[in-house]
C-alpha cells in the first residue's frame, strides 16, 4: 500500500468519525457500502475497505454478516461479579415460581431463551418424520435403545469433529432435551448437600436443579465478557471442598461470556487435575458469529473429566425435546440415571433429527439462524443505547441471542418486571440468575423474534418504564 | 329353573369334569361351543351354559374372551410373601446392570414388560400425527407448555371418568412416559433417608428409582394373587417411619395381583389418616379381563393424598414415550419438578394421542389389545401346566401379561437365564424385585407375543431347562 492510499483511508476513516461523533451519523445507523462510498468519492474499494478496518478497530462501526457496516456506540459492558465466596443453599424455585406464573402466556418480549417458531425448519422436519415414518412403521411402537438411536448418535458424532469432538456413537447418550442430560450430568457426579461451582450469575434452571436436588451453588467471579475467573477458581476448589462444576463457556446464559480457548484449556487442566468433573453445558456453541465455531472445553478434554451437554432445543426444533450428553468416563452411570429417569427418548423425533443432519439440511439451516442471531442481538444492543437509561451497561456477546444488562443502581429489576407485564412486555429479572438473589438491578434479554418496529417499540416502551422507575421520566 | 333342568346341567357338568379328571378333555385344551354341546346332547342353551357356570365355579374350566371355554388345571399360586420386616438400602444396579448387558438385543423372549410393535395401531397412528402436523406446523418448533398439550389433558380426564376418576385437565401432569411419572411423585413426596413401603416383590425400576435417590425399601408381604397385605402395612406404617407408599393395586408388576375394591378403599384410608402419600402406579389397570375396568385406589381419594400414575407407553406407543400423573396435592411440586427435569413432553406425540383418543380410536384399539392380552397370559399359563418342573407354581392374574413363577426351592433363576439366553431365550429373575434379592427361585414371565409355536417352544425350552437345573431331566 502506498503512502499516499494509506492517507487517504485515514483521512476517510476520520471524516466518518466526525460524523459519528457528531451524531449525524446515529448509533445503529447503516453505513453507505462500500462500492457506494467509492462511487461517491472517487477512491479505490480497497481505500474505503481499509478505512472501515480503522473505524473497527477503533470500536466505531462493526460489521454484521450479509447487511454491512454500522454504527457502535462506545458501551460499556457490566463489571466482573463479586459474589459472597461461600456456598449457599439455594431457594430459587419461589421467585421462579412467581417469575413463571407472571410471565405465563404473554407470547411476545425478551423473556424466552429460544427463537421464535417461524425460525425453525417446520415444513422440513415435518416432511423428514413423515418419510421415518414410512421406512419404518413401528417407529412409534418400540421403546428405542436407552442409549438413543444409533443413527442420531453417529451425527452427533460426526458433526461435534468439526470442533475437534473425538466422539463415536459410542460415547454419545441421547437425552429428553439439554435440561434432562444437565439432570443426569449431576446426579452421576454429585450427592446431596455437595457443593457445585457455577459462573455468576448463572442460568436459573440450574439453580433450580440445584434446590431440588439439594446441593449447594458456590458462585465464582465471573467476567461477563470473558467468562468464569480462574484464579478465584482456583482458590475455591483448593480444598477439595467442590464435588463438580457446572460451566457454559460459550455464549453463557445469562450474559453471553465467551472463554478464550487458552483459559478452556487451563480450566480442563486445573479440574482434571483435582478430579473435579466439569460438566459443560454447550447448548449455545452453535450460535456463533464470526468465521469459526468457539470450541468448547471438552475440546482439550484427555481425561474423560468433562461430561459435555449440548442440545436441539434451541438449534432446530425446540418441540421435539432432544438433547445429548458426551459423558467421557460417567459413561455408563448416565447411561443407568437415563434408564431409570425417562427411559429412552422417542425414536420419531431422533429418526427425524437423524435425517435432518445427514441431508444436509441441518448446516444450511443454522448457517440461516445464525445470521438471524447475530442481526437480532445488534439490533437488542441498539435499542439499548437508544432507549434505555444513561449509565446502562449491557454484554456485547459474539454469540447467541442473550444480553446481560445492568440498569444504573437503585433499578428494582423484578418490580420492572410487574409494570412491564402490565403491559406484555417480558424478561427475566436479575434475581433469579443467583443462589443469593443478587443482581436486583440487572435484567436478562433475549432476542429470539426477527426484529420489527413493533419489537424496537416494545423494548422503548421497558426502556420508559426504566427511566420512569429511576425518576428520570 | 325347573328341578329337571336343574339335575341336567349338574349331570352334563359332572360327566364334563370326569373327562377333566381323567385327561380326556387336556389342560389348555377348548371345550366344545354352548351351541356345539347343545344339538350333540339335544339340550337347551341355558342348560349347557349353566354346566359350564358350575364347571367354572369348581375352578375346572375359564372363559376367555371372544374364544370360547378352556380347560383350568387346579394350579397353586406361589404363597404370601414374608419379607424382613426392617427396611432396607437398595443395590439393585448392579445386577440390573448385568441382566440388561446380558439381555440386549435378544428381540424374543419372556423379558420385556411390552406387548410386540405389531399389536400396536401403527399406521393409525401415522396418520394422526400427519394430520396434527398440518393443522399446526409450529408443533415441532414450540416448547410446548410444562404441564402438556391441554387437549390430551382433557382426553386423559375424560377417559378417567370411567372408573370414576374426578379430574379436570387442570389435575392432569403429562409426562415422559410412567417412569418419569414414577420419579416426580417420589421427589415430590420423598428426602434421601427416607423408608418407602412397597409391595414384595416389586417393580426392579422402582427399586432402581429408589437406589439413585438414596431411599430405603420397607418390603411388605403381599399375596401375589390378592395384593399386599393391609394388615403388615397398618403395623410396618404405626411409627410414622414410613414417608410415602408406591403401590401397584392393578395387576402388579411382576405378580399381576389384583387387590379388591374395599382393601383400595382400606389403603387409601388408612394412609389419607396417616398422612403417608401413596404413588399409585397404574399401568396396566387398562389389561382387565372381565367385563369392567378395576377401579384405581385414586378412585377412593378424597383428600387429594394419592398421585396417581398412568402410561401410553403400554396402551398405545411404547416409541412416543407419553405417561400421565394426577398428583392431588402435590400438583404444585410436581409441576416444578417436570419443569426442571425435562422442561416439557414433545407436543407432536401429545397431539397425536389426544386425536387417537378423541376419535375413538383409543377405545376400539385396546378392546382389541385387551382379548390379545388375555389369550396369550391363558397359554403362558397352560404352558406351564404342561412344561414347567413338577411343584411349580405361578399368579392366575385377572389382567395384564405378567405371570410370577416360583421353580420348586433349590431352583436359581439368575443361573436359568444364563443357560436360557444362550439359547436366545429370557426372562427376568426373581432377585431383580427385591431390595434384598430374595425370590432366588422366581421368575417373571411376560406374554406380550401373540402365541405361536415357535413361542410355545422356548417356552417348552425354559421348562426343559429349569427341569435339567432340578436335576429332572
Amino acid at each position: 500500500m502506498s503512502t499516499s492510499t494509506a492517507t487517504l483511508y485515514a483521512t476517510l476513516a476520520n471524516e466518518i468519525a466526525a460524523q459519528i461523533g457528531a451524531g449525524t451519523l446515529k448509533v445503529g445507523e447503516r453505513l453507505p457500502s462500500l462500492r457506494e462510498l467509492r462511487d461517491r468519492r472517487g477512491v479505490s474499494l480497497s481505500t474505503v475497505s481499509e478505512a472501515f478496518r480503522l473505524l473497527e478497530d477503533r470500536g466505531l462501526i462493526e460489521a454484521r454478516p450479509q447487511s454491512g457496516f454500522f454504527v457502535r456506540t462506545v458501551r460499556e459492558t457490566p463489571p466482573v461479579s463479586r459474589p459472597k465466596p461461600t456456598p449457599a443453599a439455594v431457594t430459587v424455585n419461589k421467585r421462579l415460581w412467581d417469575y413463571l406464573q407472571l410471565t405465563h402466556g404473554l407470547r411476545h418480549g425478551f423473556c424466552y431463551a429460544v427463537m421464535a417458531p417461524e425460525c425453525f425448519p417446520n415444513n422440513q422436519l415435518h416432511k423428514l418424520m413423515n418419510e421415518a415414518l414410512k421406512s419404518k412403521p413401528t417407529l412409534l411402537s418400540e421403546y428405542g435403545g436407552t442409549r438413543g438411536l444409533e443413527g442420531l448418535r453417529r451425527q452427533v458424532a460426526r458433526h461435534a469433529m468439526e470442533w475437534g469432538g473425538q466422539f463415536t456413537a459410542d460415547d454419545v447418550q441421547i437425552t429428553a432435551g439439554g435440561i434432562e442430560a444437565l439432570n443426569l450430568a449431576l446426579r452421576a457426579t454429585t450427592q446431596p448437600g455437595d457443593v457445585v461451582a457455577v459462573e455468576s450469575p448463572t442460568y436459573f434452571g440450574l439453580l433450580q436443579l440445584f434446590e431440588a436436588m439439594g446441593l449447594k451453588a458456590l458462585e465464582i467471579p465471573t467476567d461477563p465478557m470473558h467468562g468464569i475467573s480462574l484464579p478465584a477458581l482456583e482458590l475455591a476448589s483448593r480444598d477439595g471442598a467442590v464435588a463438580a462444576c457446572v460451566l457454559m463457556p460459550n455464549f453463557s446464559n445469562p450474559t453471553g461470556s465467551l472463554m478464550s480457548d487458552d483459559n478452556k484449556q487451563a480450566l480442563v487442566k486445573l479440574l482434571a487435575e483435582r478430579q473435579i468433573p466439569l460438566i459443560e453445558d454447550d447448548i449455545y456453541g452453535e450460535f456463533y458469529q464470526g468465521r469459526e465455531r468457539p470450541r468448547p472445553a471438552k475440546a482439550f478434554d484427555e481425561t474423560g473429566n468433562v461430561l459435555y451437554v449440548a442440545s436441539f432445543t434451541k438449534l432446530v426444533a425446540p418441540g421435539m425435546r432432544v438433547g445429548w450428553i458426551a459423558p467421557g468416563r460417567y459413561r455408563e452411570r448416565v447411561q443407568i440415571l437415563k434408564y431409570i429417569n425417562t427411559f429412552s427418548t422417542p425414536a420419531v423425533t431422533q429418526a427425524t433429527l437423524a435425517r435432518f443432519l445427514e441431508s444436509g439440511g441441518y448446516d444450511q439451516h443454522m448457517r440461516r439462524l445464525r445470521r438471524m442471531c447475530a442481526d437480532q442481538l445488534a439490533q437488542l444492543s441498539d435499542g439499548l443505547a437508544r432507549y434505555f437509561p444513561a449509565g446502562t451497561r449491557w454484554t456485547q456477546p459474539q454469540g447467541g441471542y442473550l444480553c446481560w444488562v445492568a440498569l444504573p443502581a437503585g433499578a428494582d429489576a423484578t418490580r420492572l418486571l410487574q409494570s412491564a407485564v402490565a403491559e406484555d412486555i417480558s424478561f427475566a429479572p436479575g434475581p433469579l440468575f443467583s443462589a443469593r438473589h443478587s443482581y436486583r438491578n440487572y435484567l436478562r434479554l433475549c432476542s429470539g423474534e426477527p426484529w420489527t418496529p413493533t419489537v424496537d417499540a416494545r423494548l422503548r416502551r421497558l426502556g420508559e418504564l426504566a427511566q420512569q422507575q429511576l425518576g428520570m421520566l
